[in-house]
Order: structure tokens, then C-alpha cells, then sequence
């Protein structure tokens, strides 16, 4: 058979995942916690199974869970989305993003993602017959460069696709970057597919700048978040996109023929969860407290720490420990020291030259000691 | 903005159950059961829960399930599926076809299916950039005509979509049309996805005809099938994919930058379920009878009976009751006598001229009676 996708073996995330396992190492590799959600979200899903719902729920999702989902994003950004014809439930973001792609980007269309990026984005974009532009992200800063976006924008250009708070890189948007990407836009037809995933663990103090937060950018933007990734069951596979009624009506008709809907009795468990007072609102105390010791515990090696203002991931530069590229690195590191970790050149179409890699720090306490102890010769 | 899919609009199941709510219908529309799947299942999936099962599971699915899956298939079929490399959990079946048409169907391909069909199927070819070839079922028997098949093959048909037992018409293959099938395509490399997401739905003592049961024809073949059906909650949406491994290689590729993996706790429960002696054996039988009822009590009516080999759909003819389209009957059905269905026109590119609609009897008794009463007078 030939292949749709010649580019794609099998993601990073599963490959260094079984090399953990393999090794009894410790895997702070691919992104997941190793302690379990709130037993009150665990008992309402079995309490929405019991009572019954079990069936087909309605094609964008329930409707008290998008109206939960409204309610936050109105409470945290001020941004007010329809529940009816402006927010579907999805089997998490990565299904939410494909779906977004193949509804909205057409075959021979450019696709702008900043680079390192996730790695479902380019397949998205080649399903739906796209071309993927890659915009590096500023190499020193690990934000967003203005400028190369600017140079990057043709009239063939139909989305740019961005990642706030950042997967692999853990850089967050501030309100300027916001404001330049809107000006930048205006006047074209570009959309934005923003992965919000990370929304809830933003660090220090600083807010989590939202597309939604600006009407303007809004206008054009389909905001997507996970469920999973907030209330720590990744495994349940519960995401949302939110967007103005019009863009919404072309990611429906794809979703509804993609999964058609999603798992009730989670919908059903999460809506009422919502309905606690804001259930979110730890999160970043609580993965800061993380990051900060697994920083801490990182000081005394010689693995350079990049900022990490946002996300449960910290890159690290190894240059100082060795001159392997950064995959034989994470083997290595996963054989010889008993820690998995992913390596950068996953979010970039070729192999980099920089010597970075990411460590998942959504693990509980004693999981990121066993690790630090493991990495303290290094 | 400019759609991908200008034929599309809400599914005509979503329309029918809406406005079977609206006007107090029994629904007999959309299909699903009104009853509730085994408590054992339920408190399998709340235990994973429970137990901690709520992170990524590995990206073709949990290995149990995988395992239970093949073993299941091998039982009823004689046919041997490798869990690591040949089956693959989906996020029901509907997920699995859109997944199977992406990574196997290029664009400029062209694909058969058998009107009428699930509606579906021609919006996952045009996301692929296929051109969907309808080829009617046989007016009169609504069984395959293999002479429009072959007649229909050209060097660029890539796949033939099947489904038994089939929806909207209640037939089943047969072992001599499977036959004929497999002789069709040799020598060809098209391939088949057969969607048998009514397996366990066949009824008077037939077997059920899948395409794993050939070897020839299984070689070219992706069986799909789904446990929401099955169990009576179609709102899990937890289905599988079973095909040989180079064809299973191109749908993981697609399948992990879809939705990448399904529902752990679901996952669980279903494989922990599964180790029950064949907990779908009764399904025949349990479905027959509500077949027998509901054909019973329309004996008496206007309404000619088609037959109902398998599914839980019941097909009739109202032309001796009404020259209305069967949209148009449809509608007046569920708002006037309070009973709602579904017009076969939906399964066709074009209104037909039949005046056929389908009911659902997935339906406790009672709900069944109650519908019965309705229809009485007609
Ligand atoms: C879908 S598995 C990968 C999880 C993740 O988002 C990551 O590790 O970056
Ligand atoms: C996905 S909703 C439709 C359910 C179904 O398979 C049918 O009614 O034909």
C-alpha cells in the first residue's frame, strides 16, 4: 500500500514510553501524570453511568457541559460563546485539531505552525492536502517571532496554527504578542488554530493569554482545550473547541462524521463537575510547587534549565554533559541512568544541532526525587 | 468561508431525534437503545476508574482488549488477528471509518459503495478527496448485485465499502455473495473496509457472514465493528479495527493523529467484561424477539413489511397509506401519530422515489407497544 503519510512512524511519546518500561526507568518522557484526578470527578462519571447515560448524547456534545465550558471561559477571559452553535465537545484536542484542519484548510493551502511543535499538527495538515510552513520560533527566546511570521504570510496562507502555554518549548504568549498577531491579520483571511491544552498551569503569577480575550483575534480563531491534560486523566479523552458560530458550523459537519460525539457518561461527570467552584483554580500553585523542586533538584548538575513559565514540561540544554544528538541522548539517558525524557528534534522537521530535551515534571513527589537522584552525577 | 463538504448539513438523525423530542414522539429514529446495558459492565469500567486506570493506555488500545478482541473474532470466525500489530481500539466505528478512508484512499481515488448507505461514508471519501461510485443494492431484494459491482471497477477504484448485516435495510450477506466478492476483486488491489457494526444481530439462525472469514478476502480487508452496539451503549464510543498488519500500519499512522487513543476506564471495563463466556451469544436471540413483536403488531397496518434478516432496524413500504416523500411522511409521522423514523432517502445521494422509512426496535417493550398503539389506526 502507499502511504498517505510517508513522513510519520510512530509518535516519540509511544516509542520512548515502552523504552521506559523496558528499562524500569523512571518516565518523565511522554506528557502524563502519575497520580490520579479527583475521586468526586471519578464518582460523578459513575454515578452518570448508573443513573443511565449511556447512549448517543447530542452531536456537539451535552449541553451542560458546554454550557460549564462557556461559563469558565466567560469567567476567566471575559469571552462570551454561544453553548449552542459555538462550542463542541471533542475526544480530545488532538481530535479536535484534526477535525479543525480537514473542515476548515484546503487542499493547496499554506498552514503557518511555529517550530518545535506538536507533533500531530503536520499530519493534520498533509491529510487535508495542505502545505505546512514552519516558522521558526526566536532560537534564543523560544517565543514567537513576529517578524518571520510576517515574512511567512502569502495570499495562499489560510491558518496559522499556535500553542500558548508551549508544548515542547514551555514559553507562554504575553498580551503583546497577542496584540501583534491580531494587527498582523487584520485585513486577511488567515484563521487561528490555537492549542490551548496547557491553559491552567501558567506559572508565576502571570495570566494565561487566551485568543478568546481578544474579539478581534477571536473572530478568526477556534480555541481548543482538554480536559484531560486539567483534570489530570489523560486517558479520558475529553477536549473542547470554542468558536464563533460560523467557523463552528464547518467543524461540526467534519466532527459529526469523525466521531460523531463523545463518551457520555465522562460529558455527564465532567459537566457536573464544573459545577464546583472552579475546580481549575490550584492548578498552577500546584505544578509550580513541581516544577520549582524538580528545578531545584536540576541546580547542581550540569544541564542548563530553560525557562519554563507555563506547561508540566522543562527543557533542559545538555551540552555541557554530552555532544550526542539529542534522540541517542534520551536513549542513552533512558538506558545508562534510568530516566526517559523527549528529545527536541520530535518537534522539528529535521534534526536539530541545538542539544535540548524535555522532561515531564507531572509526577508526584517522590516520582521527581527517584528521577533527581538518578540525574544527580550528570 | 468556503466549505469542505457543501452536501453536508446536521445528520438526519440528530433532525429526528430533535424534533421526535419536540413533539412527545416514541423515537424510533435514530438508532439506539432505550434500555440500559449490564450493571457488571458499568461496574467494570466505574472499578478502572477506581483502580487508577485513567491515563493514556498504549495508542492501538489496551493489549486486554486487544487480546479480548482477537479472541473473540477467532472463536466466532476461525480468523487469527495479532493484538500487537492487526487490531486497534477506536472511538466507535464511525471514528474508525473516517480513519480507514484517510490513510488508505488517495485523492483522484475512486471508491464504491452500496446505496443505500450509512451517511458517512461519502463525506469521509470527499475529506480523502476521493470520488464516491454509488452502486444501488438490488431494488427488489436490497442484497448486493454483483454485476453492477464488477461493472463499476475501474483501475482507479481503490476500496468498495460493505456493510452486514446492513443499515437502513435489515439484510445480511451471504456466504456465496461473499464468494462472489472475493472472486470479484482477485487479481485487483482494491480493498475492502467492512463496517459490521451489527455482528451479533443476525437472525432465523443465520450466521454472521464477515469478511474475516475468508482468508482471500480478509487479506484485502478491514473489518470494523463496535461495543457500543453491541452492549447497549452507543454513547461509549468504544469500537475496533481488526486487518492485516501492512494495511493496519497506514490506519495507526492516521488513527494516533486523530484521536490518538480511546477512553482508558472504557478500555478496561470492556476487556475485563470481555472475559465473561461470550456475553453477546444472547444477542440474536434477545433482538429476535423484539423483531417478532414489532412485525406482529404492524401486521395488521397499511404498512408492507420488508424483510429484517439482522440489525435493529425495521424497514416498510407506506405507499398504501401515503404518496407524501418519506421525508415529508417522516415528519408528519412524528408529529401527527407521534412516532418517529427515519426516510431511506437519507441513506441515498438523491430522494428516492421509494416510499420506505426505518424504524428502530432497539426499544424495551413497552416503548415498542407504545409506538404500536400509535401506528394502529394506519
Ligand atoms: C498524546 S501522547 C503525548 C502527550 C503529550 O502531549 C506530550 O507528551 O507532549
Ligand atoms: C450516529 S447516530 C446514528 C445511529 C445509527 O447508526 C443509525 O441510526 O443508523
Amino acid at each position: 500500500v502507499t502511504t498517505r503519510l510517508p513522513k510519520v512512524g510512530t509518535t516519540i511519546f509511544t516509542v520512548m514510553s515502552a523504552l521506559a518500561q523496558q528499562h524500569g526507568a523512571v518516565n518523565l518522557g511522554q506528557g502524563f501524570p502519575d497520580f490520579q484526578g479527583d475521586p468526586a470527578l471519578v464518582d460523578a462519571v459513575a454515578a452518570a453511568m448508573r443513573a443511565g447515560h449511556n447512549q448517543y448524547p447530542p452531536m456537539p456534545g451535552l449541553m451542560s457541559l458546554r454550557e460549564a465550558v462557556a461559563g469558565k471561559i466567560e469567567s476567566l477571559h471575559g469571552a462570551s460563546y454561544d453553548p449552542d452553535r459555538e462550542i463542541t465537545i471533542t475526544a480530545g484536542a488532538t481530535q479536535a485539531i484534526l477535525t479543525a484542519v480537514l473542515a476548515l484548510v484546503h487542499p493547496g493551502d499554506e498552514v503557518i505552525v511555529l517550530e518545535p511543535c506538536y507533533d500531530s499538527y503536520e499530519p493534520a495538515l498533509t491529510l487535508a492536502g495542505a502545505t505546512t510552513v514552519r516558522v521558526p520560533l526566536d532560537p534564543k527566546t523560544l517565543h514567537v517571532d513576529m517578524a518571520r511570521v510576517a515574512a511567512a504570510l502569502t495570499p495562499r496562507t489560510r491558518a496559522i496554527m499556535i500553542n500558548t502555554p508551549h508544548n515542547p518549548s514551555g514559553t507562554v504568549w504575553n498580551a503583546s504578542e497577542r496584540s501583534q498577531l491580531r494587527d498582523l491579520l487584520r485585513g486577511t483571511n488567515v484563521l487561528v488554530i490555537s492549542d490551548e491544552v496547557y491553559e491552567h498551569m501558567v506559572f508565576d503569577g502571570q495570566p494565561h493569554i487566551s485568543v478568546c480575550g481578544d474579539p478581534e483575534l477571536a473572530a478568526r480563531s477556534l480555541l481548543i482545550s482538554s480536559f484531560g491534560k486539567t483534570f489530570h486523566v489523560t486517558g479520558w479523552k475529553v477536549g473542547y473547541v470554542a468558536a464563533p458560530a460560523e467557523l463552528m458550523a464547518e467543524f461540526r459537519k467534519v466532527h459529526q462524521f469523525n466521531v460523531f460525539t463523545v463518551n457520555t457518561p465522562m460529558q455527564q461527570g465532567l459537566a457536573q463537575y464544573l459545577a464546583n467552584p472552579a475546580p481549575y483554580l490550584d492548578l498552577p500553585d500546584f505544578y509550580q510547587a513541581k516544577r520549582d523542586l524538580f528545578r531545584a533538584g536540576l541546580a547542581p548538575t550540569k544541564f542548563r534549565l530553560l525557562p519554563c513559565e507555563g506547561t508540566y514540561f522543562q527543557c533542559v540544554d545538555y551540552s555541557r554533559i554530552s555532544e550526542m544528538e539529542d534522540d541517542a541522548f534520551c536513549r542513552w539517558l533512558t538506558e545508562e541512568i534510568g530516566v526517559a525524557a523527549i528529545p527536541l528534534s520530535a518537534f522539528h522537521e529535521r534534526p536539530t544541532d541545538q542539544r535540548i530535551i524535555r522532561f515531564c515534571f507531572a509526577k508526584q513527589e517522590a516520582t521527581l526525587q527517584a528521577a533527581l537522584t538518578r540525574l544527580q552525577g550528570l
